[in-house]
């Protein structure tokens, strides 16, 4: 199953999506937004699916062009955000480009921080911030929405709860971090708004390439047009998405709506690309001795998707541009 | 103005709540929920406000006995929940204990983190965890409301965006929190639920004990009956709320609901006591060698409250037990 939210008001209207994403229809009767629809997940999913395949078989009347362009992220806000590092060689190349190793530890306890979830950006959104001179990067991550954890839940229990998958644009400020980091309570003005794909999708539609709670596709980058990266979120992925819910709901219940992110898609094999600018200047730091790939100018274009084996893209694209905030 | 949230769902129900605390009503027919009228303040505050004048001069004939054990917190789950560390005196003598100096720069840039939001405990509900040896601790505070806020927002403007007040205890899991202060990314597992008083409050409740975006009254602790610390909360802020407001700001926008706290009130005047154990286990290290105040035990009771000038409960209690979890 596709899901939706076209934009209105606060939450947006949830809309069911043809499987092809060509057509859309709007949940009306069963719930009015995502976030009552994982409120109430037990009753509203199954209605859902049966919308659903009325849908892909041509059976709603009132179906209509779907256009991502007219969408929300599928929570335009959230009650959580939890983002990971599971990716560990990303997290060990950064280290590594400062001449630093990381502890033994990163690669059996997670690497998370509490994103801010009040507000995402559209898909197709700009990206408004004030200064380039802040470092702004793109991060392509996978997520998951959870529905009620209850705290405890080990990682061999947490995967049922995982009830839709998302692309996510992890919007980071590199040249914030470090302060932040140095701080030790994680970040705030180095990640602004984040945002996702145009639609979450259960976890069936991704048939067997959803094993051991990870996505077994390459995630795609273009920057202004040109492929960046392709990296597969199925490989290298040192924590999978059992464990980092796990990890978060280790002594805390998690509420239904619970967005919890990968962090950037990265294979060992460099061959395949970055997901973020901040790898590619690690690379050229370690390979050609300093950062020749400058982070993004207003301007500049990301597009984030995955394709199926079939070559149809799965969520739609994140296609965002940065643009100059002026401050009323 | 004051304002409770009857448990009830998810979102509990939103109550208007008399002065003295002793009546409520529900607000039916203005908005159902707390967030609801946090997404819609400028049309729901006066409705709101009209009713709470009823209230208090007795002309509301549905009105019924406030029960403070059965409400939530006023806003059962959020979407921002963003703690700060004003009281710079207190993270002086953290770091202090440890033969540590803070950074010069910690008295001009707040030190904040992003708490989970997605799920509160009532004022007046056990706290659950699983072992006492996580060193249980609690944590008194204040925290502020916003509604929608700008990206940009200047501290200049900020303090008109705070439209409510409570009081806050911030469960803390002390020996958890050296690991995840030194992973960087800030707290998962030791910053559990927290939890609100009963009732939110407009600032003009306050009288001039609103001033400077800061709260002057005492907040008092009592242990297990005993009163532990009743340090005054508009002494020793470094930062005031329309500041941690603007930190949280400067590249984002605010969504209406959220929640921002001031850290653990603590006065450099050391016979006012602590609002936490942590704090008084440092002044034992520094004036006796070693921490002789145990962390909370299961069965432990910590009560958080705030009294007027005629002594009149402002806010209603924070009052709970730590219970061990027993996970299903």
């Amino acid at each position: 199953m596709k899901l939706a939210s076209l934009k209105q008001g606060r939450d947006g209207q949830l809309l069911v999506v043809s499987r092809d994403l060509s057509r859309a229809v709007t949940a009306d009767g069963i719930a009015s937004t995502l976030q009552a629809a994982l409120d109430y997940w037990a009753e509203t999913e199954p209605a859902l699916q049966a919308l659903y395949q009325q849908l892909n078989q041509g059976g709603c009347t009132d179906s209509f062009a779907f256009d991502p362009a007219a969408c929300a992220s599928p929570l335009p806000r959230a009650y959580q955000w939890a983002d990971g590092s599971a990716y560990v060689n990303h997290v060990e190349l950064v280290r590594k480009a400062r001449g630093a190793e990381i502890p033994a530890s990163f690669w059996t306890d997670p690497l998370m921080y509490q994103g801010m979830s009040d507000g995402f950006i559209g898909p197709y959104e700009d990206i408004r911030l004030a200064e380039e001179a802040w470092g702004i990067d793109f991060e392509g991550e996978i997520a998951v929405i959870t529905d009620d954890v209850p705290m405890g839940t080990t990682a061999e229990q947490t995967g049922s709860h995982i009830k839709l998958l998302m692309l996510v644009n992890d919007v980071s400020l590199r040249n914030l971090i470090p302060n932040e980091l140095g701080k030790g309570f994680g970040f705030f003005q180095s990640k602004p708004a984040s945002s996702f794909s145009p639609v979450a999708i259960t976890p069936d539609e991704l048939g067997d390439a959803w094993r051991d709670t990870k996505v077994h596709h390459r995630l795609r980058v273009h920057l202004n047009g040109k492929l960046f990266g392709e990296p597969d979120a199925g490989t290298d992925m040192t924590f999978n998405f059992a464990r980092l819910v796990a990890h978060i709901s280790f002594n805390r219940a998690l509420c239904a709506g619970t967005i919890i992110g990968s962090g950037t898609v990265s294979n060992t094999d460099r061959s395949t690309g970055s997901c973020c600018l901040a790898e590619r200047r690690m690379l050229e730091i370690l390979e050609q001795g300093e950062a020749r790939t400058p982070f993004m100018k207003f301007g500049d274009r990301v597009r984030i998707e995955m394709l199926d084996a079939q070559g149809q893209s799965i969520f739609g694209s994140i296609d965002q541009q940065v643009i100059k905030y002026e401050a009323l």
